[in-house]
């Protein structure tokens, strides 16, 4: 009995949190672990269904890069790298697409739907919701985000469910763009005007010292995050995720958080607990000195035949 | 951080009660010393809040027994009771919708709007939402249900707040009249056609034999509470609380609860906890001896000038 | 047959007004013997339903002295005023609102309502509607309007209702503040850019020597209003009335009026008649010297948790 | 001053007539000399404004019968009429056409909009409204109502206006259908499930002997009204209108009026007073002994291409 | 089997075309001997039904000339024009209507209609839409513009109806003006906001000089067409159509076209084929050196009584 | 210009079609060469659109038997059939799913949206859309449709896009099915109440003796499509699609068709012109003889969590 009301007690702890978080879309990169360990992956969906019940709107952003190299080694195709990129062939694209939209996309909403009919997944390329334009040349088949039309996103919102989307973009010459999927997120989170980006990865956080594990730092602000981004100071693996936190900001979302998704529920930690966890990053677009052409460009709801 | 993940753990547990009560309307009687102790009436308006922000449709009956009580002898009226019910002169009734509408009500209204305004509360005779006839000529300006007009109060449920409502009634002599509360909770969640009606009172539920404080029933069906309420088992005040849950499971509520109100969130436990609290009637209408005149009339939605 | 045909000329001779005032919003400062006496009370009622079913949106607004001193005096608290202002300790401020919610305004609802179910009756701290501060200290539990959030009364005229308010506040601190019924319908007619707000009173309009019965003003500008709450011109309890009509003025409404509410169907003379009775008040905004933070500051709609 | 409380005590006395048709569907089949009479058209055109205005929907449908025969006899056509029936060459149609929707119609729609942008005229074939066979070979282009689809009415209504709608048919021939107006009214009122249908003509009701101008008749039952269509009893011109009634009773609406147009504001004194003027015919469609194809077949909203 | 192949084919080419039209409105207007000739209107008639189901939302504009001219001279009426235009008397007033409303609204809308209830004919004083005021003393009841409500065109479009107007307005002395339809239709597009406005005419268009054949002109700018208003060098028919393609253009309106349409399906080639026929203008509001009062004032949506 | 009539001429031939198709949905099995054929792709496509853009709502199905053999083959995986189904392990569900969902619908979706943002691609799992149950324990991952919701398609309908269905369901143990698409095609067309179900295949249709190429069958009954599923009279292939026929006939669809989708605009032409190609089965459900049970249990709208 004693043990009944502890357990009220806690969901009590979380009444703030939730009348803080009603409402707010929160943008989710999914990725690391949590995506190809299949017991994070149910407990990262229930986290997400259990955000959605209680008023918030997750959008889920996943890339897939692990499942992508497995697949093109058992089809024996050159799996390469330039500064982190995956170099990709017009053959690979076809293989990052199966895997991204195929695979780890359907996964994750049946993960979700394991609750309820609630997840639908798209693609970057349904309603040229996600347009892109080659990176580089040398990367083939690699885009970056050139606009973005929110609306397939708020109409799935709008009908109550969770969009689970892959990050792959539709590129003006009618063939798909394999895009970073933090990328992705961010741009998501700006075009949607959403509360908070939360990138789940398999780290902590942010190190001051990427080598010293006693570094986390628990908050930055927003001129912080960007010294680092051109200081040395980050960890590879985190430059486009720390680009993709300040691009965000900088557009107006108010809140970026980078959580380690193997720790169990980290996502309602970071969201319904006092505590938090991971490191948040936080800004004000107006000090910002990045000239005016950065801005970005949602084509929100702008359709054209 | 080992306390935040059995936190975690804890707001987990709830998934599956949230998922399942998730947009359904459940009716609270408030009653007992919830009412009167101004702590436990902020722990039940927190309760409330928190079931209104994940998903239920709460909403809240009460009386006012006591602060009527209480102000008649302030006033030197004359306080008098016939089986249990106030007798109730032209001049009490007045008192009697001042306290419950001008004090009663606001208290709680104001306990919940503590956390946002989300409560909003009404009095029987707007919009003349609760019709009433005299009960027995003897008691005076004491009613009884006769229609209930929802549309009041599903409007302030669909514009997203929490309704409160004192138990008077529009009579059509153009008079108030004062009508037990469990009663008006009992009618209004048949009328509503809520999920489910909960009273909180100051016992722990239904007790096989009343005086044995450990024969506490925790389920019971419809049959045996209905055989209760002529075996004399029943405690005097359990009777218009059990005669209200066999009129509401009558009319297609699901289930019924009695709970002691005076235990810390009784209302999450009973509603987001496994084993629940309290005492639980559940009923199959198609099963019942009862007369057709018995059958809720209620005039939803039917405004005639 | 000639009597009937006289009947149906004076209604057509209505149609004009009928034309000019349908769609719009009038605020209704209900006070004075129209709403102490019974017969009155009931006579203001039907002329509000006649408004309201011929394509006026009637909002009521009312306060409650002398029901509240009768209620003091019985229960023998202090009776008090500093200034015109009666000083509320918290335990008179609970005697307030139970009788201004649970007497005053129940008994203009059911007044109304004997015609059909049109009236809902509301409090200030219905989802904190109208929020308030202390105006001083010496007068305790007496409040000033600091915001008002429209959402509920909007909700209830677009529902096809007569929202009608008890003038009391919400305070930051969780209790409620007792407010100048003329000041909240002053703030309430400018936070609903109300077309006109009327003062329902005893007497028959401002005087310009209110020693001087013949010295009635049928209507007078802006800023002769405004220059009357400075030169002593007026009656103490004329001050505050006109003192919101001049703040409802700046803030957009269009027109103010004074009416004697002891005259039959004064209501319906001053919107449906070419004479009018009583004192009008009219304004330019633009024109007025005032400085800008007296600008109003509604928060309509804007709800926070 | 006396005056005006007197002119308030009359529109007060119009509040139980408002009240009751508040909200309700009235079709008027207008014509007689309020047709012809440009100051009773103006008349009736503000009685019915004033109606709108207050809460009811009127639509009002007409013929043109006097200024169709002008026009023809202007342009030497023959004039001839077969049991009361006009005959109408399909070169008569055009003409027909012209005056009721080019002429009378208009006319009307002027007159109405006088008092702002209220009224809509249209032709029973806008949008197939009306469908009509031909009646008698030997009269022409005269048809009888089939089918109507109300989408257009209900739409025009539903938009806040009058329509106004002249007695035109479209068949399946792709021409056009003289229709007796009587007969669209009635099927009108019918086929909106309208609550009353009045005719307004230039004699004052039923007679019991319509040789004897004191056996005026004020109420007669649908039962008895049939009646008199079979026992020669009834003046020729009033056939159609007592044979529309009864059909407009067999299908559901409540009342029938017969008014007298050329007696000042008769809409009014027959709404909106006690007394009433004119023949009322009301029924019960359940006692009928008609057979059961005679029901009405509305193809309400059915649009095929 | 061929050829069904080439029929295909054929409908494919039109892809690009529709999607380009799709979801804009297209003010049409109809005049010369495809409104006379019966077999050329049911042509029309199909082209713009055609025009309704594949997307665009046609809006039909119409005058009457000829048929005016007839009746008149049936009925012996003085039959003059100064400066092109129709002198017209009260009495003609009166007749103009009946033939633009009665007779020419009607055929067209009867030979829309043989292919469903789709076309609903109004006339310019309908709910007041058009009004106008006096041009010129001498011509009596020929008004010009002066304002365009277009709430019932708006309503009747998004109802899923094709409105077809006839050119009458609405004066503020109560009577009805008889307006030039190529500058209702050249209003209309402009009030409407829409995206052409094509003028139905007897020629193939704009002729460099208008006695030489073969100087039809495909295209011209907005510049050049006001050019031609001044330089002599327009055909007197062409004045008031290249005067409204002026005023819709300076209004917004994107292109405006002049077609020949005795060409069987001259709409169709207009809209859904590449070379289209007739004379084009295009032009940029901006460039413009029209006086600002020149801006169109359209009153839409704002109603007053 | 000839030409340019000759095209006119063809474009409202089409009229008929399009008006008797408006606003109809119709369900498209996509398969066979028309979609492992690029330029058969784009040319279907293509038709799509045109379909969407003139009023119909397509909704695409697709399977994709080669693709997945193809990349079965390249990972060395075991390739086998059972009666014509694919033997589904596991490890195959799982590239049959990147197949399907990661390639062949994100070809097609590609292939309509060079047209505009016009398609949205969904597995049968999202959302929980289409549930499936294991057909036969030997094959592994194959299943049957036991229930299909169809919230998400109809929603993605009327925000106006175009659904384009990978024939994956979702099983009631979390993981998913490999369901023939033709019996989806089939069940969603029932689902959706389609109007008709269109097969693309790549023969000319059903043969009364599929040896015999002279034997093609215009058209058939319901009765007769039945019979040939017993008396093999159908090729191998044509036996699923004659099923789905049956089966979508039985539970209201009013029409299926079988194509062959390698003639160029075969879509356009089974549509929009009036020879039609292939074969046709039409059906009265009350004739049939199959018992009760087999009717269609469609969950729509039913989401439980």
């Amino acid at each position: 009995m004693q043990d009944m009301h502890d357990k009220a007690a806690i969901l009590m702890e979380s009444l703030p949190w939730i009348k803080r978080a009603w409402g707010r879309t929160v943008v989710i990169k999914y990725g690391g672990a949590a995506m190809t360990d299949e017991s994070l992956r149910h407990s990262v969906a229930a986290d997400i269904v259990l955000m959605k019940l209680v008023g918030i709107n997750p959008v889920i952003v996943h890339g897939g890069g692990p499942e992508i190299t497995a697949y093109m080694e058992r089809l024996q195709m050159p799996v390469e790298f330039v500064d982190g990129l995956r170099v990709t062939s017009p053959e690979a694209m076809e293989l990052v697409k199966m895997v991204l939209v195929g695979k780890v996309n359907g996964d994750l909403v049946s993960a979700i739907n394991a609750h309820g009919p609630l997840a639908v997944g798209i693609a970057g390329d349904d309603a040229n919701m996600i347009r892109a334009t080659q990176k580089d040349v040398r990367l083939g088949r690699v885009g970056e985000v050139s606009a973005i039309d929110t609306t397939v996103v708020k109409n799935i919102i709008s009908d109550g469910f969770i969009p689970v989307i892959a990050s792959v973009g539709a590129g003006d010459d009618g063939g798909n763009f394999n895009i970073n999927a933090d990328q992705v997120a961010g741009e998501m989170a700006a075009a949607l005007g959403a509360e908070k980006v939360i990138f789940l990865t398999d780290v902590d956080g942010l190190y001051a010292d990427f080598e010293d594990k006693s570094s986390l730092i628990s908050a930055l602000t927003f001129e912080e995050a960007e010294s680092m981004l051109v200081t040395g100071a980050l960890a590879a693996g985190m430059l486009p995720k720390v680009g993709a936190c300040v691009r965000a900001l900088h557009c107006g979302v108010e809140r970026a958080h980078i959580l380690n998704g193997t720790i169990p529920h980290a996502l309602l930690l970071e969201v319904y607990t006092d505590e938090g966890i991971g490191t948040m990053i936080t800004g004000e677009a107006k000090s910002l000195g990045l000239d005016d052409d950065a801005v970005y460009t949602a084509y929100e709801g702008e359709v054209t035949l």
